[in-house]
């Protein structure tokens, strides 16, 4: 490297380090130790490596960088900086109400394209926008940048198997192995070959550098963009706190403003105003999209028996052929979750993410980010497996949806591990989530099809048993609406009730009805957002909600229902499956679990 | 190998083979080829390399087994009967309502230490057994059975990571190779060399065996048993469904009973009756116990501000001196959580888990299987990453002690990746679960101690921030109570809170007060179970009730309190965090999320 590009990377990255600082100090917190050590790393890769066009985010051909290690949020704000996209004065609104700089990245700058701050979130997300890239057929390179620590996390390896067996060459991770976490020392410290000896075992390039020459630090990135059916991992030995005698190489020093700012960057020579221009992508590149067609839905006649497992993969392959931009995806169950309809049609489009459901959900967000419309699938109760990436989804303005199958009880046999249980409680806090509960195979497909235009996080549940089909096809299903099934002006009380439920629901008000005993059912399909007007109309009238789930008495349906009319005050009895089930037939299931139209029948006489 | 004991061994795998397929025959369903793959494997476990007592299962100096591929029950409880433990009876009741011997094991059965059937889950909890093995300083062996597609789970390379770091030479993982997941072939195959790259890289011996040959199994064993310093991952090459042609090596076939069991049982030369003397361990083992002492926990003076998570932590290192059976694990965020109290303490009762919540959790699971009263702290945020564990642990009916700090907006500039949100949601729908809240230090310590002696699994939510200490030392806190902090039988509404709401409940009473509008203030540290009692008694007095919590409306304080309520039908105004907060100071986050002392008088206002 010529001794005049070697100066001014040198400087660069001593502009970073001063604005980390700077930043930090101006709010008093935030993580400038772990800014200073990947500040080498950074500059490089702006300076030589990166193509990204700052004008102009939305540029199909940029590459991708990912701050896994969103904790270094003052070198990537330093980074914004010395390439021009924001300001001085922008920089030091760090950590301050209402500015974008938040303590970790998110979207909320246009240059970030998922939030970050959980750890070992970075790698897993850059894999599915690898995938895009492949899909796509464009050059662009996606880098993710993690902390040593974090490799602790088992995404990270369910990333590198996935990566390394599809052999995603346009992938880079580079880690910033400065030996400290939070608490102390990681576990192999500087030790860069226990690292390269895991990722090479999973198929990747390991290449070991100091991550302070940027000499080589260029050459290693050279190499990983010229290595071909392969990732490649960077690890870079570094030094936390590296060039402020203060903090360097020592424990204590994490998560912390510093102590002297002022001094520590007069040892970093001084502020310094350098703009860089980072290399633009070198055309304008067309991403591959595939072709769009008609949609015509499957239709199931009403009184047969239908899962709606079955009629969500029907839809969504229907959906695949409607859509050249939805891909599915499937953590290896897709004959149960019946994703194999759409697999079966566009094996291009679907990805077996395996027994990985971290991975699963992680890959379906990298690949919105690049425009597609994901569905990703599994078991309802593996779904639990990625509750963080979820969470994590919404704070990244994700649009995702997942599909989980096997709801409840009603299962049967297979007992209480395979039972989602727990799902509508973990989907309905997700901010901005729409969760959805079909009740028969023509509302599913109506679900299923709508979801492919909703912002956010949209959670479907579907069943894993035939139930009857009750709405003949082609009805409309809003996000946010219900369906009142059974209604009259003496009603003395009203069931609520979706999936599985729904049809308990009707058999007890049958039963009821018989008995001189008017009861309304409202089949709740849209858990959230819910229908306020229905269940206020309810509430106001009947003065009694009787809801009903093969779901946990916690943060389900009937807590959705609580919550709704909670305001108004009527009375309110919740059904749900409160103790631990074992092995049974679907039926004994939701008898045992009181869920079932006797149950429910009894909840009616017993409330009136 | 003799060939008489050759003879033996065939034979007893052939009669367990033949076993899973009647059992599963019997129920209709279950996994029988998944069953027949591993039965040569386990036939020369239980024969040859077990040390089990099957009449103590209780003894200490047992080995212990977990079959982390709990779909192929039919084979462990096929052994259960080879061991005498069951009858043949007993053996078909396989997935009938009623039967211990469920579709996947759970410990209804004495000798099931831990519920499986969520993949990935073995290992990281047989960690946990072998790390308390060390602890008690006794030599009981912990053997894994897994199948090769839950190799995918980052869960496993959490484990292996921290198995292959400790040296957990105690531990044997035995992966039962089949090829072929559950919707086709697993990503490699028979390749166990790919396998033994990856473990061996994560510095666990490796042996690659033919898994249906008795002599390469039972030397194989032997040799994990013998090895020292590392943990031994036996690689066997198996054939999903071995012995039956109608399955065996065949796509398609996994998760049903056999079309036609009987022609299976006649390749398989028919039932035997074979009855197997397990070998006991060797002599009664004393497992070491560290002393008790008593119990002097801190103390805090009313007036002075202290964080919760300072008063977990110190009342944890009281604990920690008061019982000698009290452990303690992080996820590397020791001196966030305050768990370091604990770890400077009794250095040899803690466990630093690394950032890896997956493993931290389960190693708390494996860990009070041995009898050890293990409290597991990480961010509250970070603790949804182990939701699937947490879930599994109640079907385990496992008594752990979660402690989530840093909830809510609360936390301030950090922003929303650090903030525990959805926490409470994740908790309470667990089965038997016990969600504590406490708002003061003196309440912090006293629910930290009295979570000891819970069964079940227990979740402390703490603040990152100083709080005002309201109680006096000394206080009891029941679980299940609540507090009632202001109140007048002029009361107009009550307001409901828990943690740092508390405060703001508080100065906005105060406030109303002044303009002569009296409400009472209820603390409700035990989320669940909840204060009915004291709630019912407040709907009934006001009829209006204000829940505010620093959490997301769905599933936390407000649910529990419309749930407790809801047959009554008061007013319940919920006020929670609605929107994507974003950096700020903790006082501002308060503001922006309308839960402050500001938000609850107007609410308060506009309710009445």
């Amino acid at each position: 490297m010529p001794e005049r590009d070697l100066h001014f990377l040198t400087e660069l990255a001593a502009q970073l380090r001063v604005d980390s600082v700077r930043s930090s100090a101006a709010a008093g917190s935030g993580h400038p130790t772990s800014s200073l050590s990947a500040a080498d790393l950074m500059a490089v890769l702006f300076a030589c490596h990166l193509r990204y066009d700052f004008d102009r985010p939305d540029d199909p051909g940029n590459d991708h960088l990912i701050f896994s290690k969103g904790h270094a949020s003052p070198l990537l704000y330093a980074l914004f900086k010395a390439a021009g996209a924001i300001d001085d004065e922008e920089l030091l609104s760090f950590r301050r109400r209402g500015s974008r700089l938040e303590g970790h990245p998110t979207p909320r700058l246009p240059w970030v394209d998922v939030a970050t701050g959980s750890l070992g979130q970075g790698l897993p997300v850059g894999v599915g926008m690898a995938m895009a890239g492949r899909l796509e057929r464009l050059p662009y390179r996606v880098w993710v940048l993690c902390g040593d620590g974090e490799l602790a996390e088992g995404s990270v390896w369910e990333a590198a198997e996935h990566a390394g067996d599809e052999g995603l060459a346009n992938l880079t991770l580079i880690v910033d192995v400065n030996r400290l976490g939070q608490r102390g020392p990681t576990r192999h410290g500087w030790d860069t070959g226990a690292y390269a000896r895991r990722f090479g075992a999973f198929g990747w390039r390991t290449i070991e550098i100091d991550g302070h020459d940027p000499g080589e630090i260029d050459f290693a990135f050279g190499d990983a963009r010229n290595t071909r059916r392969r990732p490649t991992v960077i690890l870079a030995k570094t030094r936390k706190g590296e060039g402020v005698l203060e903090v360097e190489n020592r424990e204590g020093a994490h998560g912390k403003a510093l102590r002297d700012p002022e001094t520590a960057v007069g040892e970093l020579g001084g502020s310094r105003n350098i703009t860089l221009r980072v290399h633009r992508p070198e055309s304008t590149a067309v991403p591959h999209r595939f072709e769009d067609g008609p949609l015509t839905l499957p239709e199931y006649d009403v009184g047969t028996r239908v899962a709606t497992r079955t009629a969500f993969g029907e839809a969504l392959a229907a959906l695949g052929a409607a859509r050249g931009d939805v891909v599915a995806l499937d953590g290896e169950v897709a004959d149960s979750t019946k994703v194999e309809e759409f697999a079966k049609a566009f094996p291009e489009r679907f990805f077996e993410m395996y027994i990985a459901e971290q991975q699963l959900v992680a890959a379906a967000v990298g690949m919105q980010a690049r425009g597609w419309v994901p569905y990703a699938a599994t078991f309802a109760a593996f779904l639990t497996r990625a509750h963080d990436f979820i969470r994590m989804a919404a704070v990244s303005r994700a649009s995702i949806r997942l599909v989980g199958s096997h709801a409840g009880v009603a299962i049967g046999e297979d007992g209480p591990s395979q039972m989602g249980l727990e799902d509508l409680a973990m989907m309905r806090p997700v901010y901005g989530s729409v969760v959805l509960y079909p009740c028969d195979a023509n509302q599913t497909a109506a679900l299923t099809a709508q979801t492919a235009d909703l912002p956010g996080v949209t959670y479907l549940r579907t069943t894993r048993g035939d139930t009857p089909v009750i709405y003949p096809p082609g009805e409309r299903f809003p996000v946010g609406g219900s369906r009142v099934l059974r209604h009259s002006p003496t009603d003395r009380a009203t069931i609520v009730a979706a999936g599985v439920t729904v049809h308990e629901a009707l058999a007890a008000a049958d039963e009821l009805a018989e008995q001189g005993v008017p009861v309304g059912v409202i089949d709740l399909y849209s858990v959230k957002p819910v229908d306020v007007a229905a269940l206020t109309a309810a509430a106001t009238t009947t003065g009694n909600l009787i809801t009903v789930e093969d779901h946990r008495p916690e943060g389900g349906l009937g807590d959705a229902v609580l919550d709704a009319v909670g305001e108004l005050g009527p009375r309110v009895v919740k059904l749900a499956v409160r103790g631990l089930p074992g092995s049974a037939t679907p039926r004994q299931q939701l008898a045992d679990a009181r869920i079932d139209r006797r149950a429910i029948v009894e909840a009616v006489r017993r409330l009136l």
